[in-house]
């Protein structure tokens, strides 16, 4: 299994050119589409929708491509995990938060073999030219070592802001998905000793095991699907409700 | 084949959580993406969405997760129908209207045999820990039987409001397109009788056989591709136009 | 490998019914989408992505349908071009430039074997009762010759503008992407004679290898991944920077 996720979007033929290079390269290959509405240059969120999606995935290689230094010197990486799956992608913290989740890094390696890229690279498309093709060929079998130098100093992103003491949790917000469930960059441990009535910026909620525990449209706080803090409105969207996006920052007082 | 119908969109990991999930249980399995991007909680559009595409399906196993009341006491269902297929999902009327189309329900069970489910099941995402589960079972040849007690109570959705006499039809929009074009909640067949000049809500259309056969903007009344009566405009939206949504109602006098 | 290209949108079953025909036509088929948001009925529009995509797939049959004329008397069309490859689409000049990236046309037919074609044709989707069809039959090893007669008056599209004298490029957009980057309709080639500091539109952009050569929210002229001379914004939108669209013509002076 190959897993696929940028922030190409998918009116364009950017995500199909990769498939065709894994098909070409790597024919027996299963791929999985993660997601490719990464918001453009999004590398935090693409990081957070990869580490949370890849528990749920066969073991395999882990292709993620949100890069907007692409032409630039930032480096093409390799990771080998605890685990034994495989990460591509570029040296911009998206990978890390993943790697962790199959077990931690155990090799990195800076992608300096040209002979595992395209014959022609562009300065624009790195996805196609670089990542699938790298991606391929750790799938094929090639041994990690061969794609370069190993590395220790992979960049990361910075740690989201989270503080928690008696009466008050406060935490950068992690993720919005879809259905406007605003999910914290706590796990959902640190609910434990909270009571069920909270106060969620300032605005009643329910400390519940699901949204159902709640009335229609009222505020739920709960321990979401990946393990996360979040706040939820039963039957709308929180995100709107608390006008909050994936840069706010969420204080639960009780 | 397992196919795969949901509103969990395509920006989060969702959608690829429950590939993997199938990747895993039923490699074998080709998973054929109905579509993913029913309206958040809109059972009546994804029941809609998923009988008109069915027909087309391989026999197989369609896997559908609309799921307002996920975490409630809502119950989930297997079902198999008249012609061998089976449908895996909540029971909140979303299968019915394709069990129908294949034939009707056979045989229903409430899915209660928690080794079918995953290890741990959250609150918040069945359609990862007990639907894509139970549909990769079921694909791999597991008898229906074990999967929970039969039931013959299952819900339905309310019928939509149609009305046929001399001179007029009138009919709940059943669902509005990608194209803009109005799909009613009557068959074909009801045209039949139709003269070729017809007012749409009071705006004059053409009864006619394909957007073609009307100039360019005008009304068209016709068959669609599904078996449905519907409205268009030939190179527009028959939905702007005319104003309609999912949840208008339309009348057609002559 | 079939590629399926089109303007179905992601929100109802189209894609799926054409998936389901392909699964049960030429089960052996690896189905890769290129997309399915080309904007409805914009024919340049899926022409320019098929044509950049191809080169990267493997050799195949590439299904392309955006097809404002459905129900009319547009001819069905198949082709085979120079290095092997089939395309199958309507005859509006969506294939020719896909064609032409493949080695051109070698043989053009007038599909018209009704044997190749679903059992009951609607009006209006031949993309499930027709071109899958053909697609999958072709894929399967069918001779093109059986589909219809020989045509050599394939239907192409208009010329894109493009003028090009000392101190001077014009061009109309020949698409714009995801990320806002605007492609005109010129080869990178016709960059080289250019400086390092030019004006689009009147602004000041540079003249570079990639976005990474330019400073955060410059302007970038560069030579994109699909060998057209581009527009881009480091970091951000030269579409929405110059309030471009794809029916705008850029001028380039320096």
């Amino acid at each position: 299994m190959i897993s696929f996720t940028t922030d190409y979007g998918l009116s364009d033929g950017f995500v199909a050119a990769c498939h065709g290079v894994l098909a070409r390269l790597a024919p027996a290959a299963r791929v999985i589409d993660v997601t490719h509405l990464v918001p453009p240059g999004d590398v935090r969120r693409g990081a957070a929708v990869l580490a949370q999606t890849v528990p749920s995935l066969p073991r395999g290689v882990h292709l993620a491509v949100v890069d907007p230094g692409v032409g630039t010197a930032r480096r093409p990486v390799a990771l080998a995990t605890g685990d034994g799956s495989l990460l591509v992608g570029p040296d911009n913290g998206l990978l890390l938060p993943a790697a962790a989740a199959l077990g931690g890094v155990a090799t990195a390696v800076h992608l300096t073999n040209r002979v595992w890229f395209a014959a022609s690279v562009s300065s624009t498309f790195h996805g196609r030219d670089i990542f699938a093709p790298v991606a391929a060929r750790l799938f094929s079998g090639a041994p990690l070592s061969e794609g370069g130098p190993e590395i220790t100093d992979l960049v990361a992103l910075p740690d989201p802001y989270v503080e928690q003491r008696p009466g008050l949790l406060a935490s950068d917000v992690l993720t919005v998905d879809h259905f406007g469930n605003v999910q914290l960059a706590v796990p959902a441990s640190a609910l434990a000793s909270l009571p069920a009535a909270v106060l969620v910026d300032g605005a009643p909620a329910v400390h519940a095991a699901t949204f159902g525990d709640a009335g229609p449209d009222e505020l739920v706080l709960f321990a979401d699907s990946a393990g996360y803090a979040a706040v939820a409105v039963n039957g709308g969207s929180a995100a709107d409700r608390l006008s909050l996006t994936p840069d706010s920052r969420v204080t639960i007082t009780y």
